[in-house]
């Protein structure tokens, strides 16, 4: 197995891509722009064109795809899309690293490998932090985990489409990393829609508020930096302030967002722990012990 | 009234400022620092002590820092402290202006602005963005409104504290701003909490993991800046991809979440948003269009 896993001079430059969305499709192309003798497939066919017309070779099934090159990107829609695709291509996949960027949790990605690794393959999950247009520029940031041996020998090729971070070789690192920082993403995004919906509420210009918002935004990272330092050592200094003073606000806080109609789950939460933490002894400690109380 | 708020020469360069928690101490020191003649009053006499050394003068009572100086900073730790303070001074304010930085929503603001013009005062409301150590620095934000001449008057003086910004004559102004800032820092921070929690169970470095969230956080000013404009004009383009691909991950985010024990409450929230808004028919847009719904 190691050693088709290792591209031959010449392979090294063949490389398939079976998905051919918006994210699939900037992928095929930047490996065509940067030389790659590239083979693409996609359930809908008529997608492959733009490619084929950038110099793709189109191929009829996927399994076709598959054995045109040593390397086969998968890039679908979600986890029930990968399980056709490979189903239907099953033991064509022999002798080849399949990398798989779609989306999809750690439990998924260990699935592959070992149903990939059944059949004779190297496996490699990724994910891609970023949009298609910007695929292949460095800030789009592609963690990959699974066979180190498969990823080193690759290294060169998946590096033309970002920013790559090998995250080690359990199958799922990868995921982890992607789930978190997606949530992360989700989380922050849909308290600023909440947020400007209680601003709006109040008349304030939402586009104004924001310049103002983006520039307290901009100032986050080094108290997450000192957060994180804080849960790891379990030394929690006073960040924002000391809970007692934090926990004296969220009444107020809660109550006005009440009285304009702008849900609160969130600041219910917060008030909840700070409330908890400070009744156990810990209100001069700050907003990072909370920490200490979640999952409980 | 306006004859009274615009000080005299001399009594320009008095304040009095009553509470001296961590920030009341921070606001009376850098005026004490600025060479204002500053009176200091706190319900517990012994807080004063450190700033009468540096050169401040003690008054006895609320009712006697307030007689000392034509503007009076009120920072104690919430309303109900202020409500407090205010009845103990009561007609002492006449002909004064009031800024009350303590911590609050925009109805207490108001309400203050109402209680004090009863008494032939004026009134300011501010909120403080910042820790105390850092007062007197341009990057502690304080967001003031409520009287115009009096802010107009008196920014000079309100100035050496921080960055001022004057938020207009409702006296609420100050608050929506602060609450709304606020909001969404407890919003990003206790998703930032999980999201550890998240990475913890599955055996992630938590401070490695925060460089990498953390250069990522530091990306999502123009994202928010561009998804206030959609909010503003109604033109919801794909912002992370459509909601189409962004929905079809959310079930296995969800899962995910759940195998390691880690509240998902915002992850379902956005799903059900995500589904009702492609079952409408704009799967083709992105996650700020999801602000249509917020409040239905
Ligand atoms: N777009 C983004 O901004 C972005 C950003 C980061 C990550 N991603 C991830 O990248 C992956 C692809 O996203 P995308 O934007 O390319 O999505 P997309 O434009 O909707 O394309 C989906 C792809 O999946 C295929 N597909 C869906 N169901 C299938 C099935 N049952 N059998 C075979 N093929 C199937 C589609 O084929 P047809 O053409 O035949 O329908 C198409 O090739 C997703 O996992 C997404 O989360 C996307
Ligand atoms: N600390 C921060 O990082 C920070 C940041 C932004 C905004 N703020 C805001 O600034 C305000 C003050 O915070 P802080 O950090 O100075 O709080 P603190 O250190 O806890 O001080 C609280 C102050 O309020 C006084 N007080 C409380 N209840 C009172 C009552 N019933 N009557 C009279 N005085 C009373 C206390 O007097 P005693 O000394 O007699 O108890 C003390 O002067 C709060 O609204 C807070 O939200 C603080």
């Amino acid at each position: 197995m190691t050693t088709t896993s290792v591209p031959a001079e010449g392979a090294a430059r063949k490389v398939t891509v079976l998905g051919l969305g918006d994210m699939g499709s900037a992928i095929a192309r930047t490996f065509v722009e940067h030389g790659f003798r590239t083979t693409v497939w996609n359930r809908t066919a008529s997608k492959s064109a733009p490619l084929v017309e950038a110099g793709a070779t189109a191929a009829a099934t996927a399994a076709e795809a598959v054995a045109a090159s040593p390397l086969v990107v998968i890039c679908l829609l979600d986890g029930t899309a990968v399980d056709e695709v490979l189903a239907s291509v099953d033991t064509a996949v022999a002798g080849k690293v399949l990398v798989n960027v779609t989306s999809g949790s750690p439990a998924q990605a260990r699935a592959y490998e070992r149903w990939v690794g059944e059949r004779g393959a190297q496996y490699i999950d990724g994910k891609v932090m970023g949009d298609p247009p910007d695929v292949g520029k460095p800030h789009v940031v592609f963690p990959f985990s699974g066979s180190r041996a498969a990823y080193e020998a690759h290294e060169p090729t998946l590096r033309v489409l970002g920013g790559v971070a090998y995250h080690g070789d359990d199958a799922g690192a990868a995921a982890v990393e992607f789930m978190a920082q997606v949530a992360m993403g989700f989380e922050l995004l849909i308290g600023f829609l909440h947020t400007l919906k209680l601003v709006q509420a109040e008349g304030v210009d939402v586009t104004e508020f924001t310049d103002r918002l983006a520039a307290s935004v901009a100032a986050y990272p080094p108290l997450l930096t000192s957060m994180a330092e804080a849960v790891k050592s379990g030394e929690y200094r006073p960040d924002l302030g000391s809970l007692d003073v934090q926990a004296a606000l969220m009444d107020d806080l809660i109550s006005h967002r009440e009285s304009v109609g702008v849900e609160s789950v969130r600041m219910r939460e917060v008030k909840t722990l700070m409330t908890h933490r400070i009744a156990e002894g810990h209100g001069d400690q700050g907003f990072s012990s909370l920490f200490e109380l979640l999952g409980k």
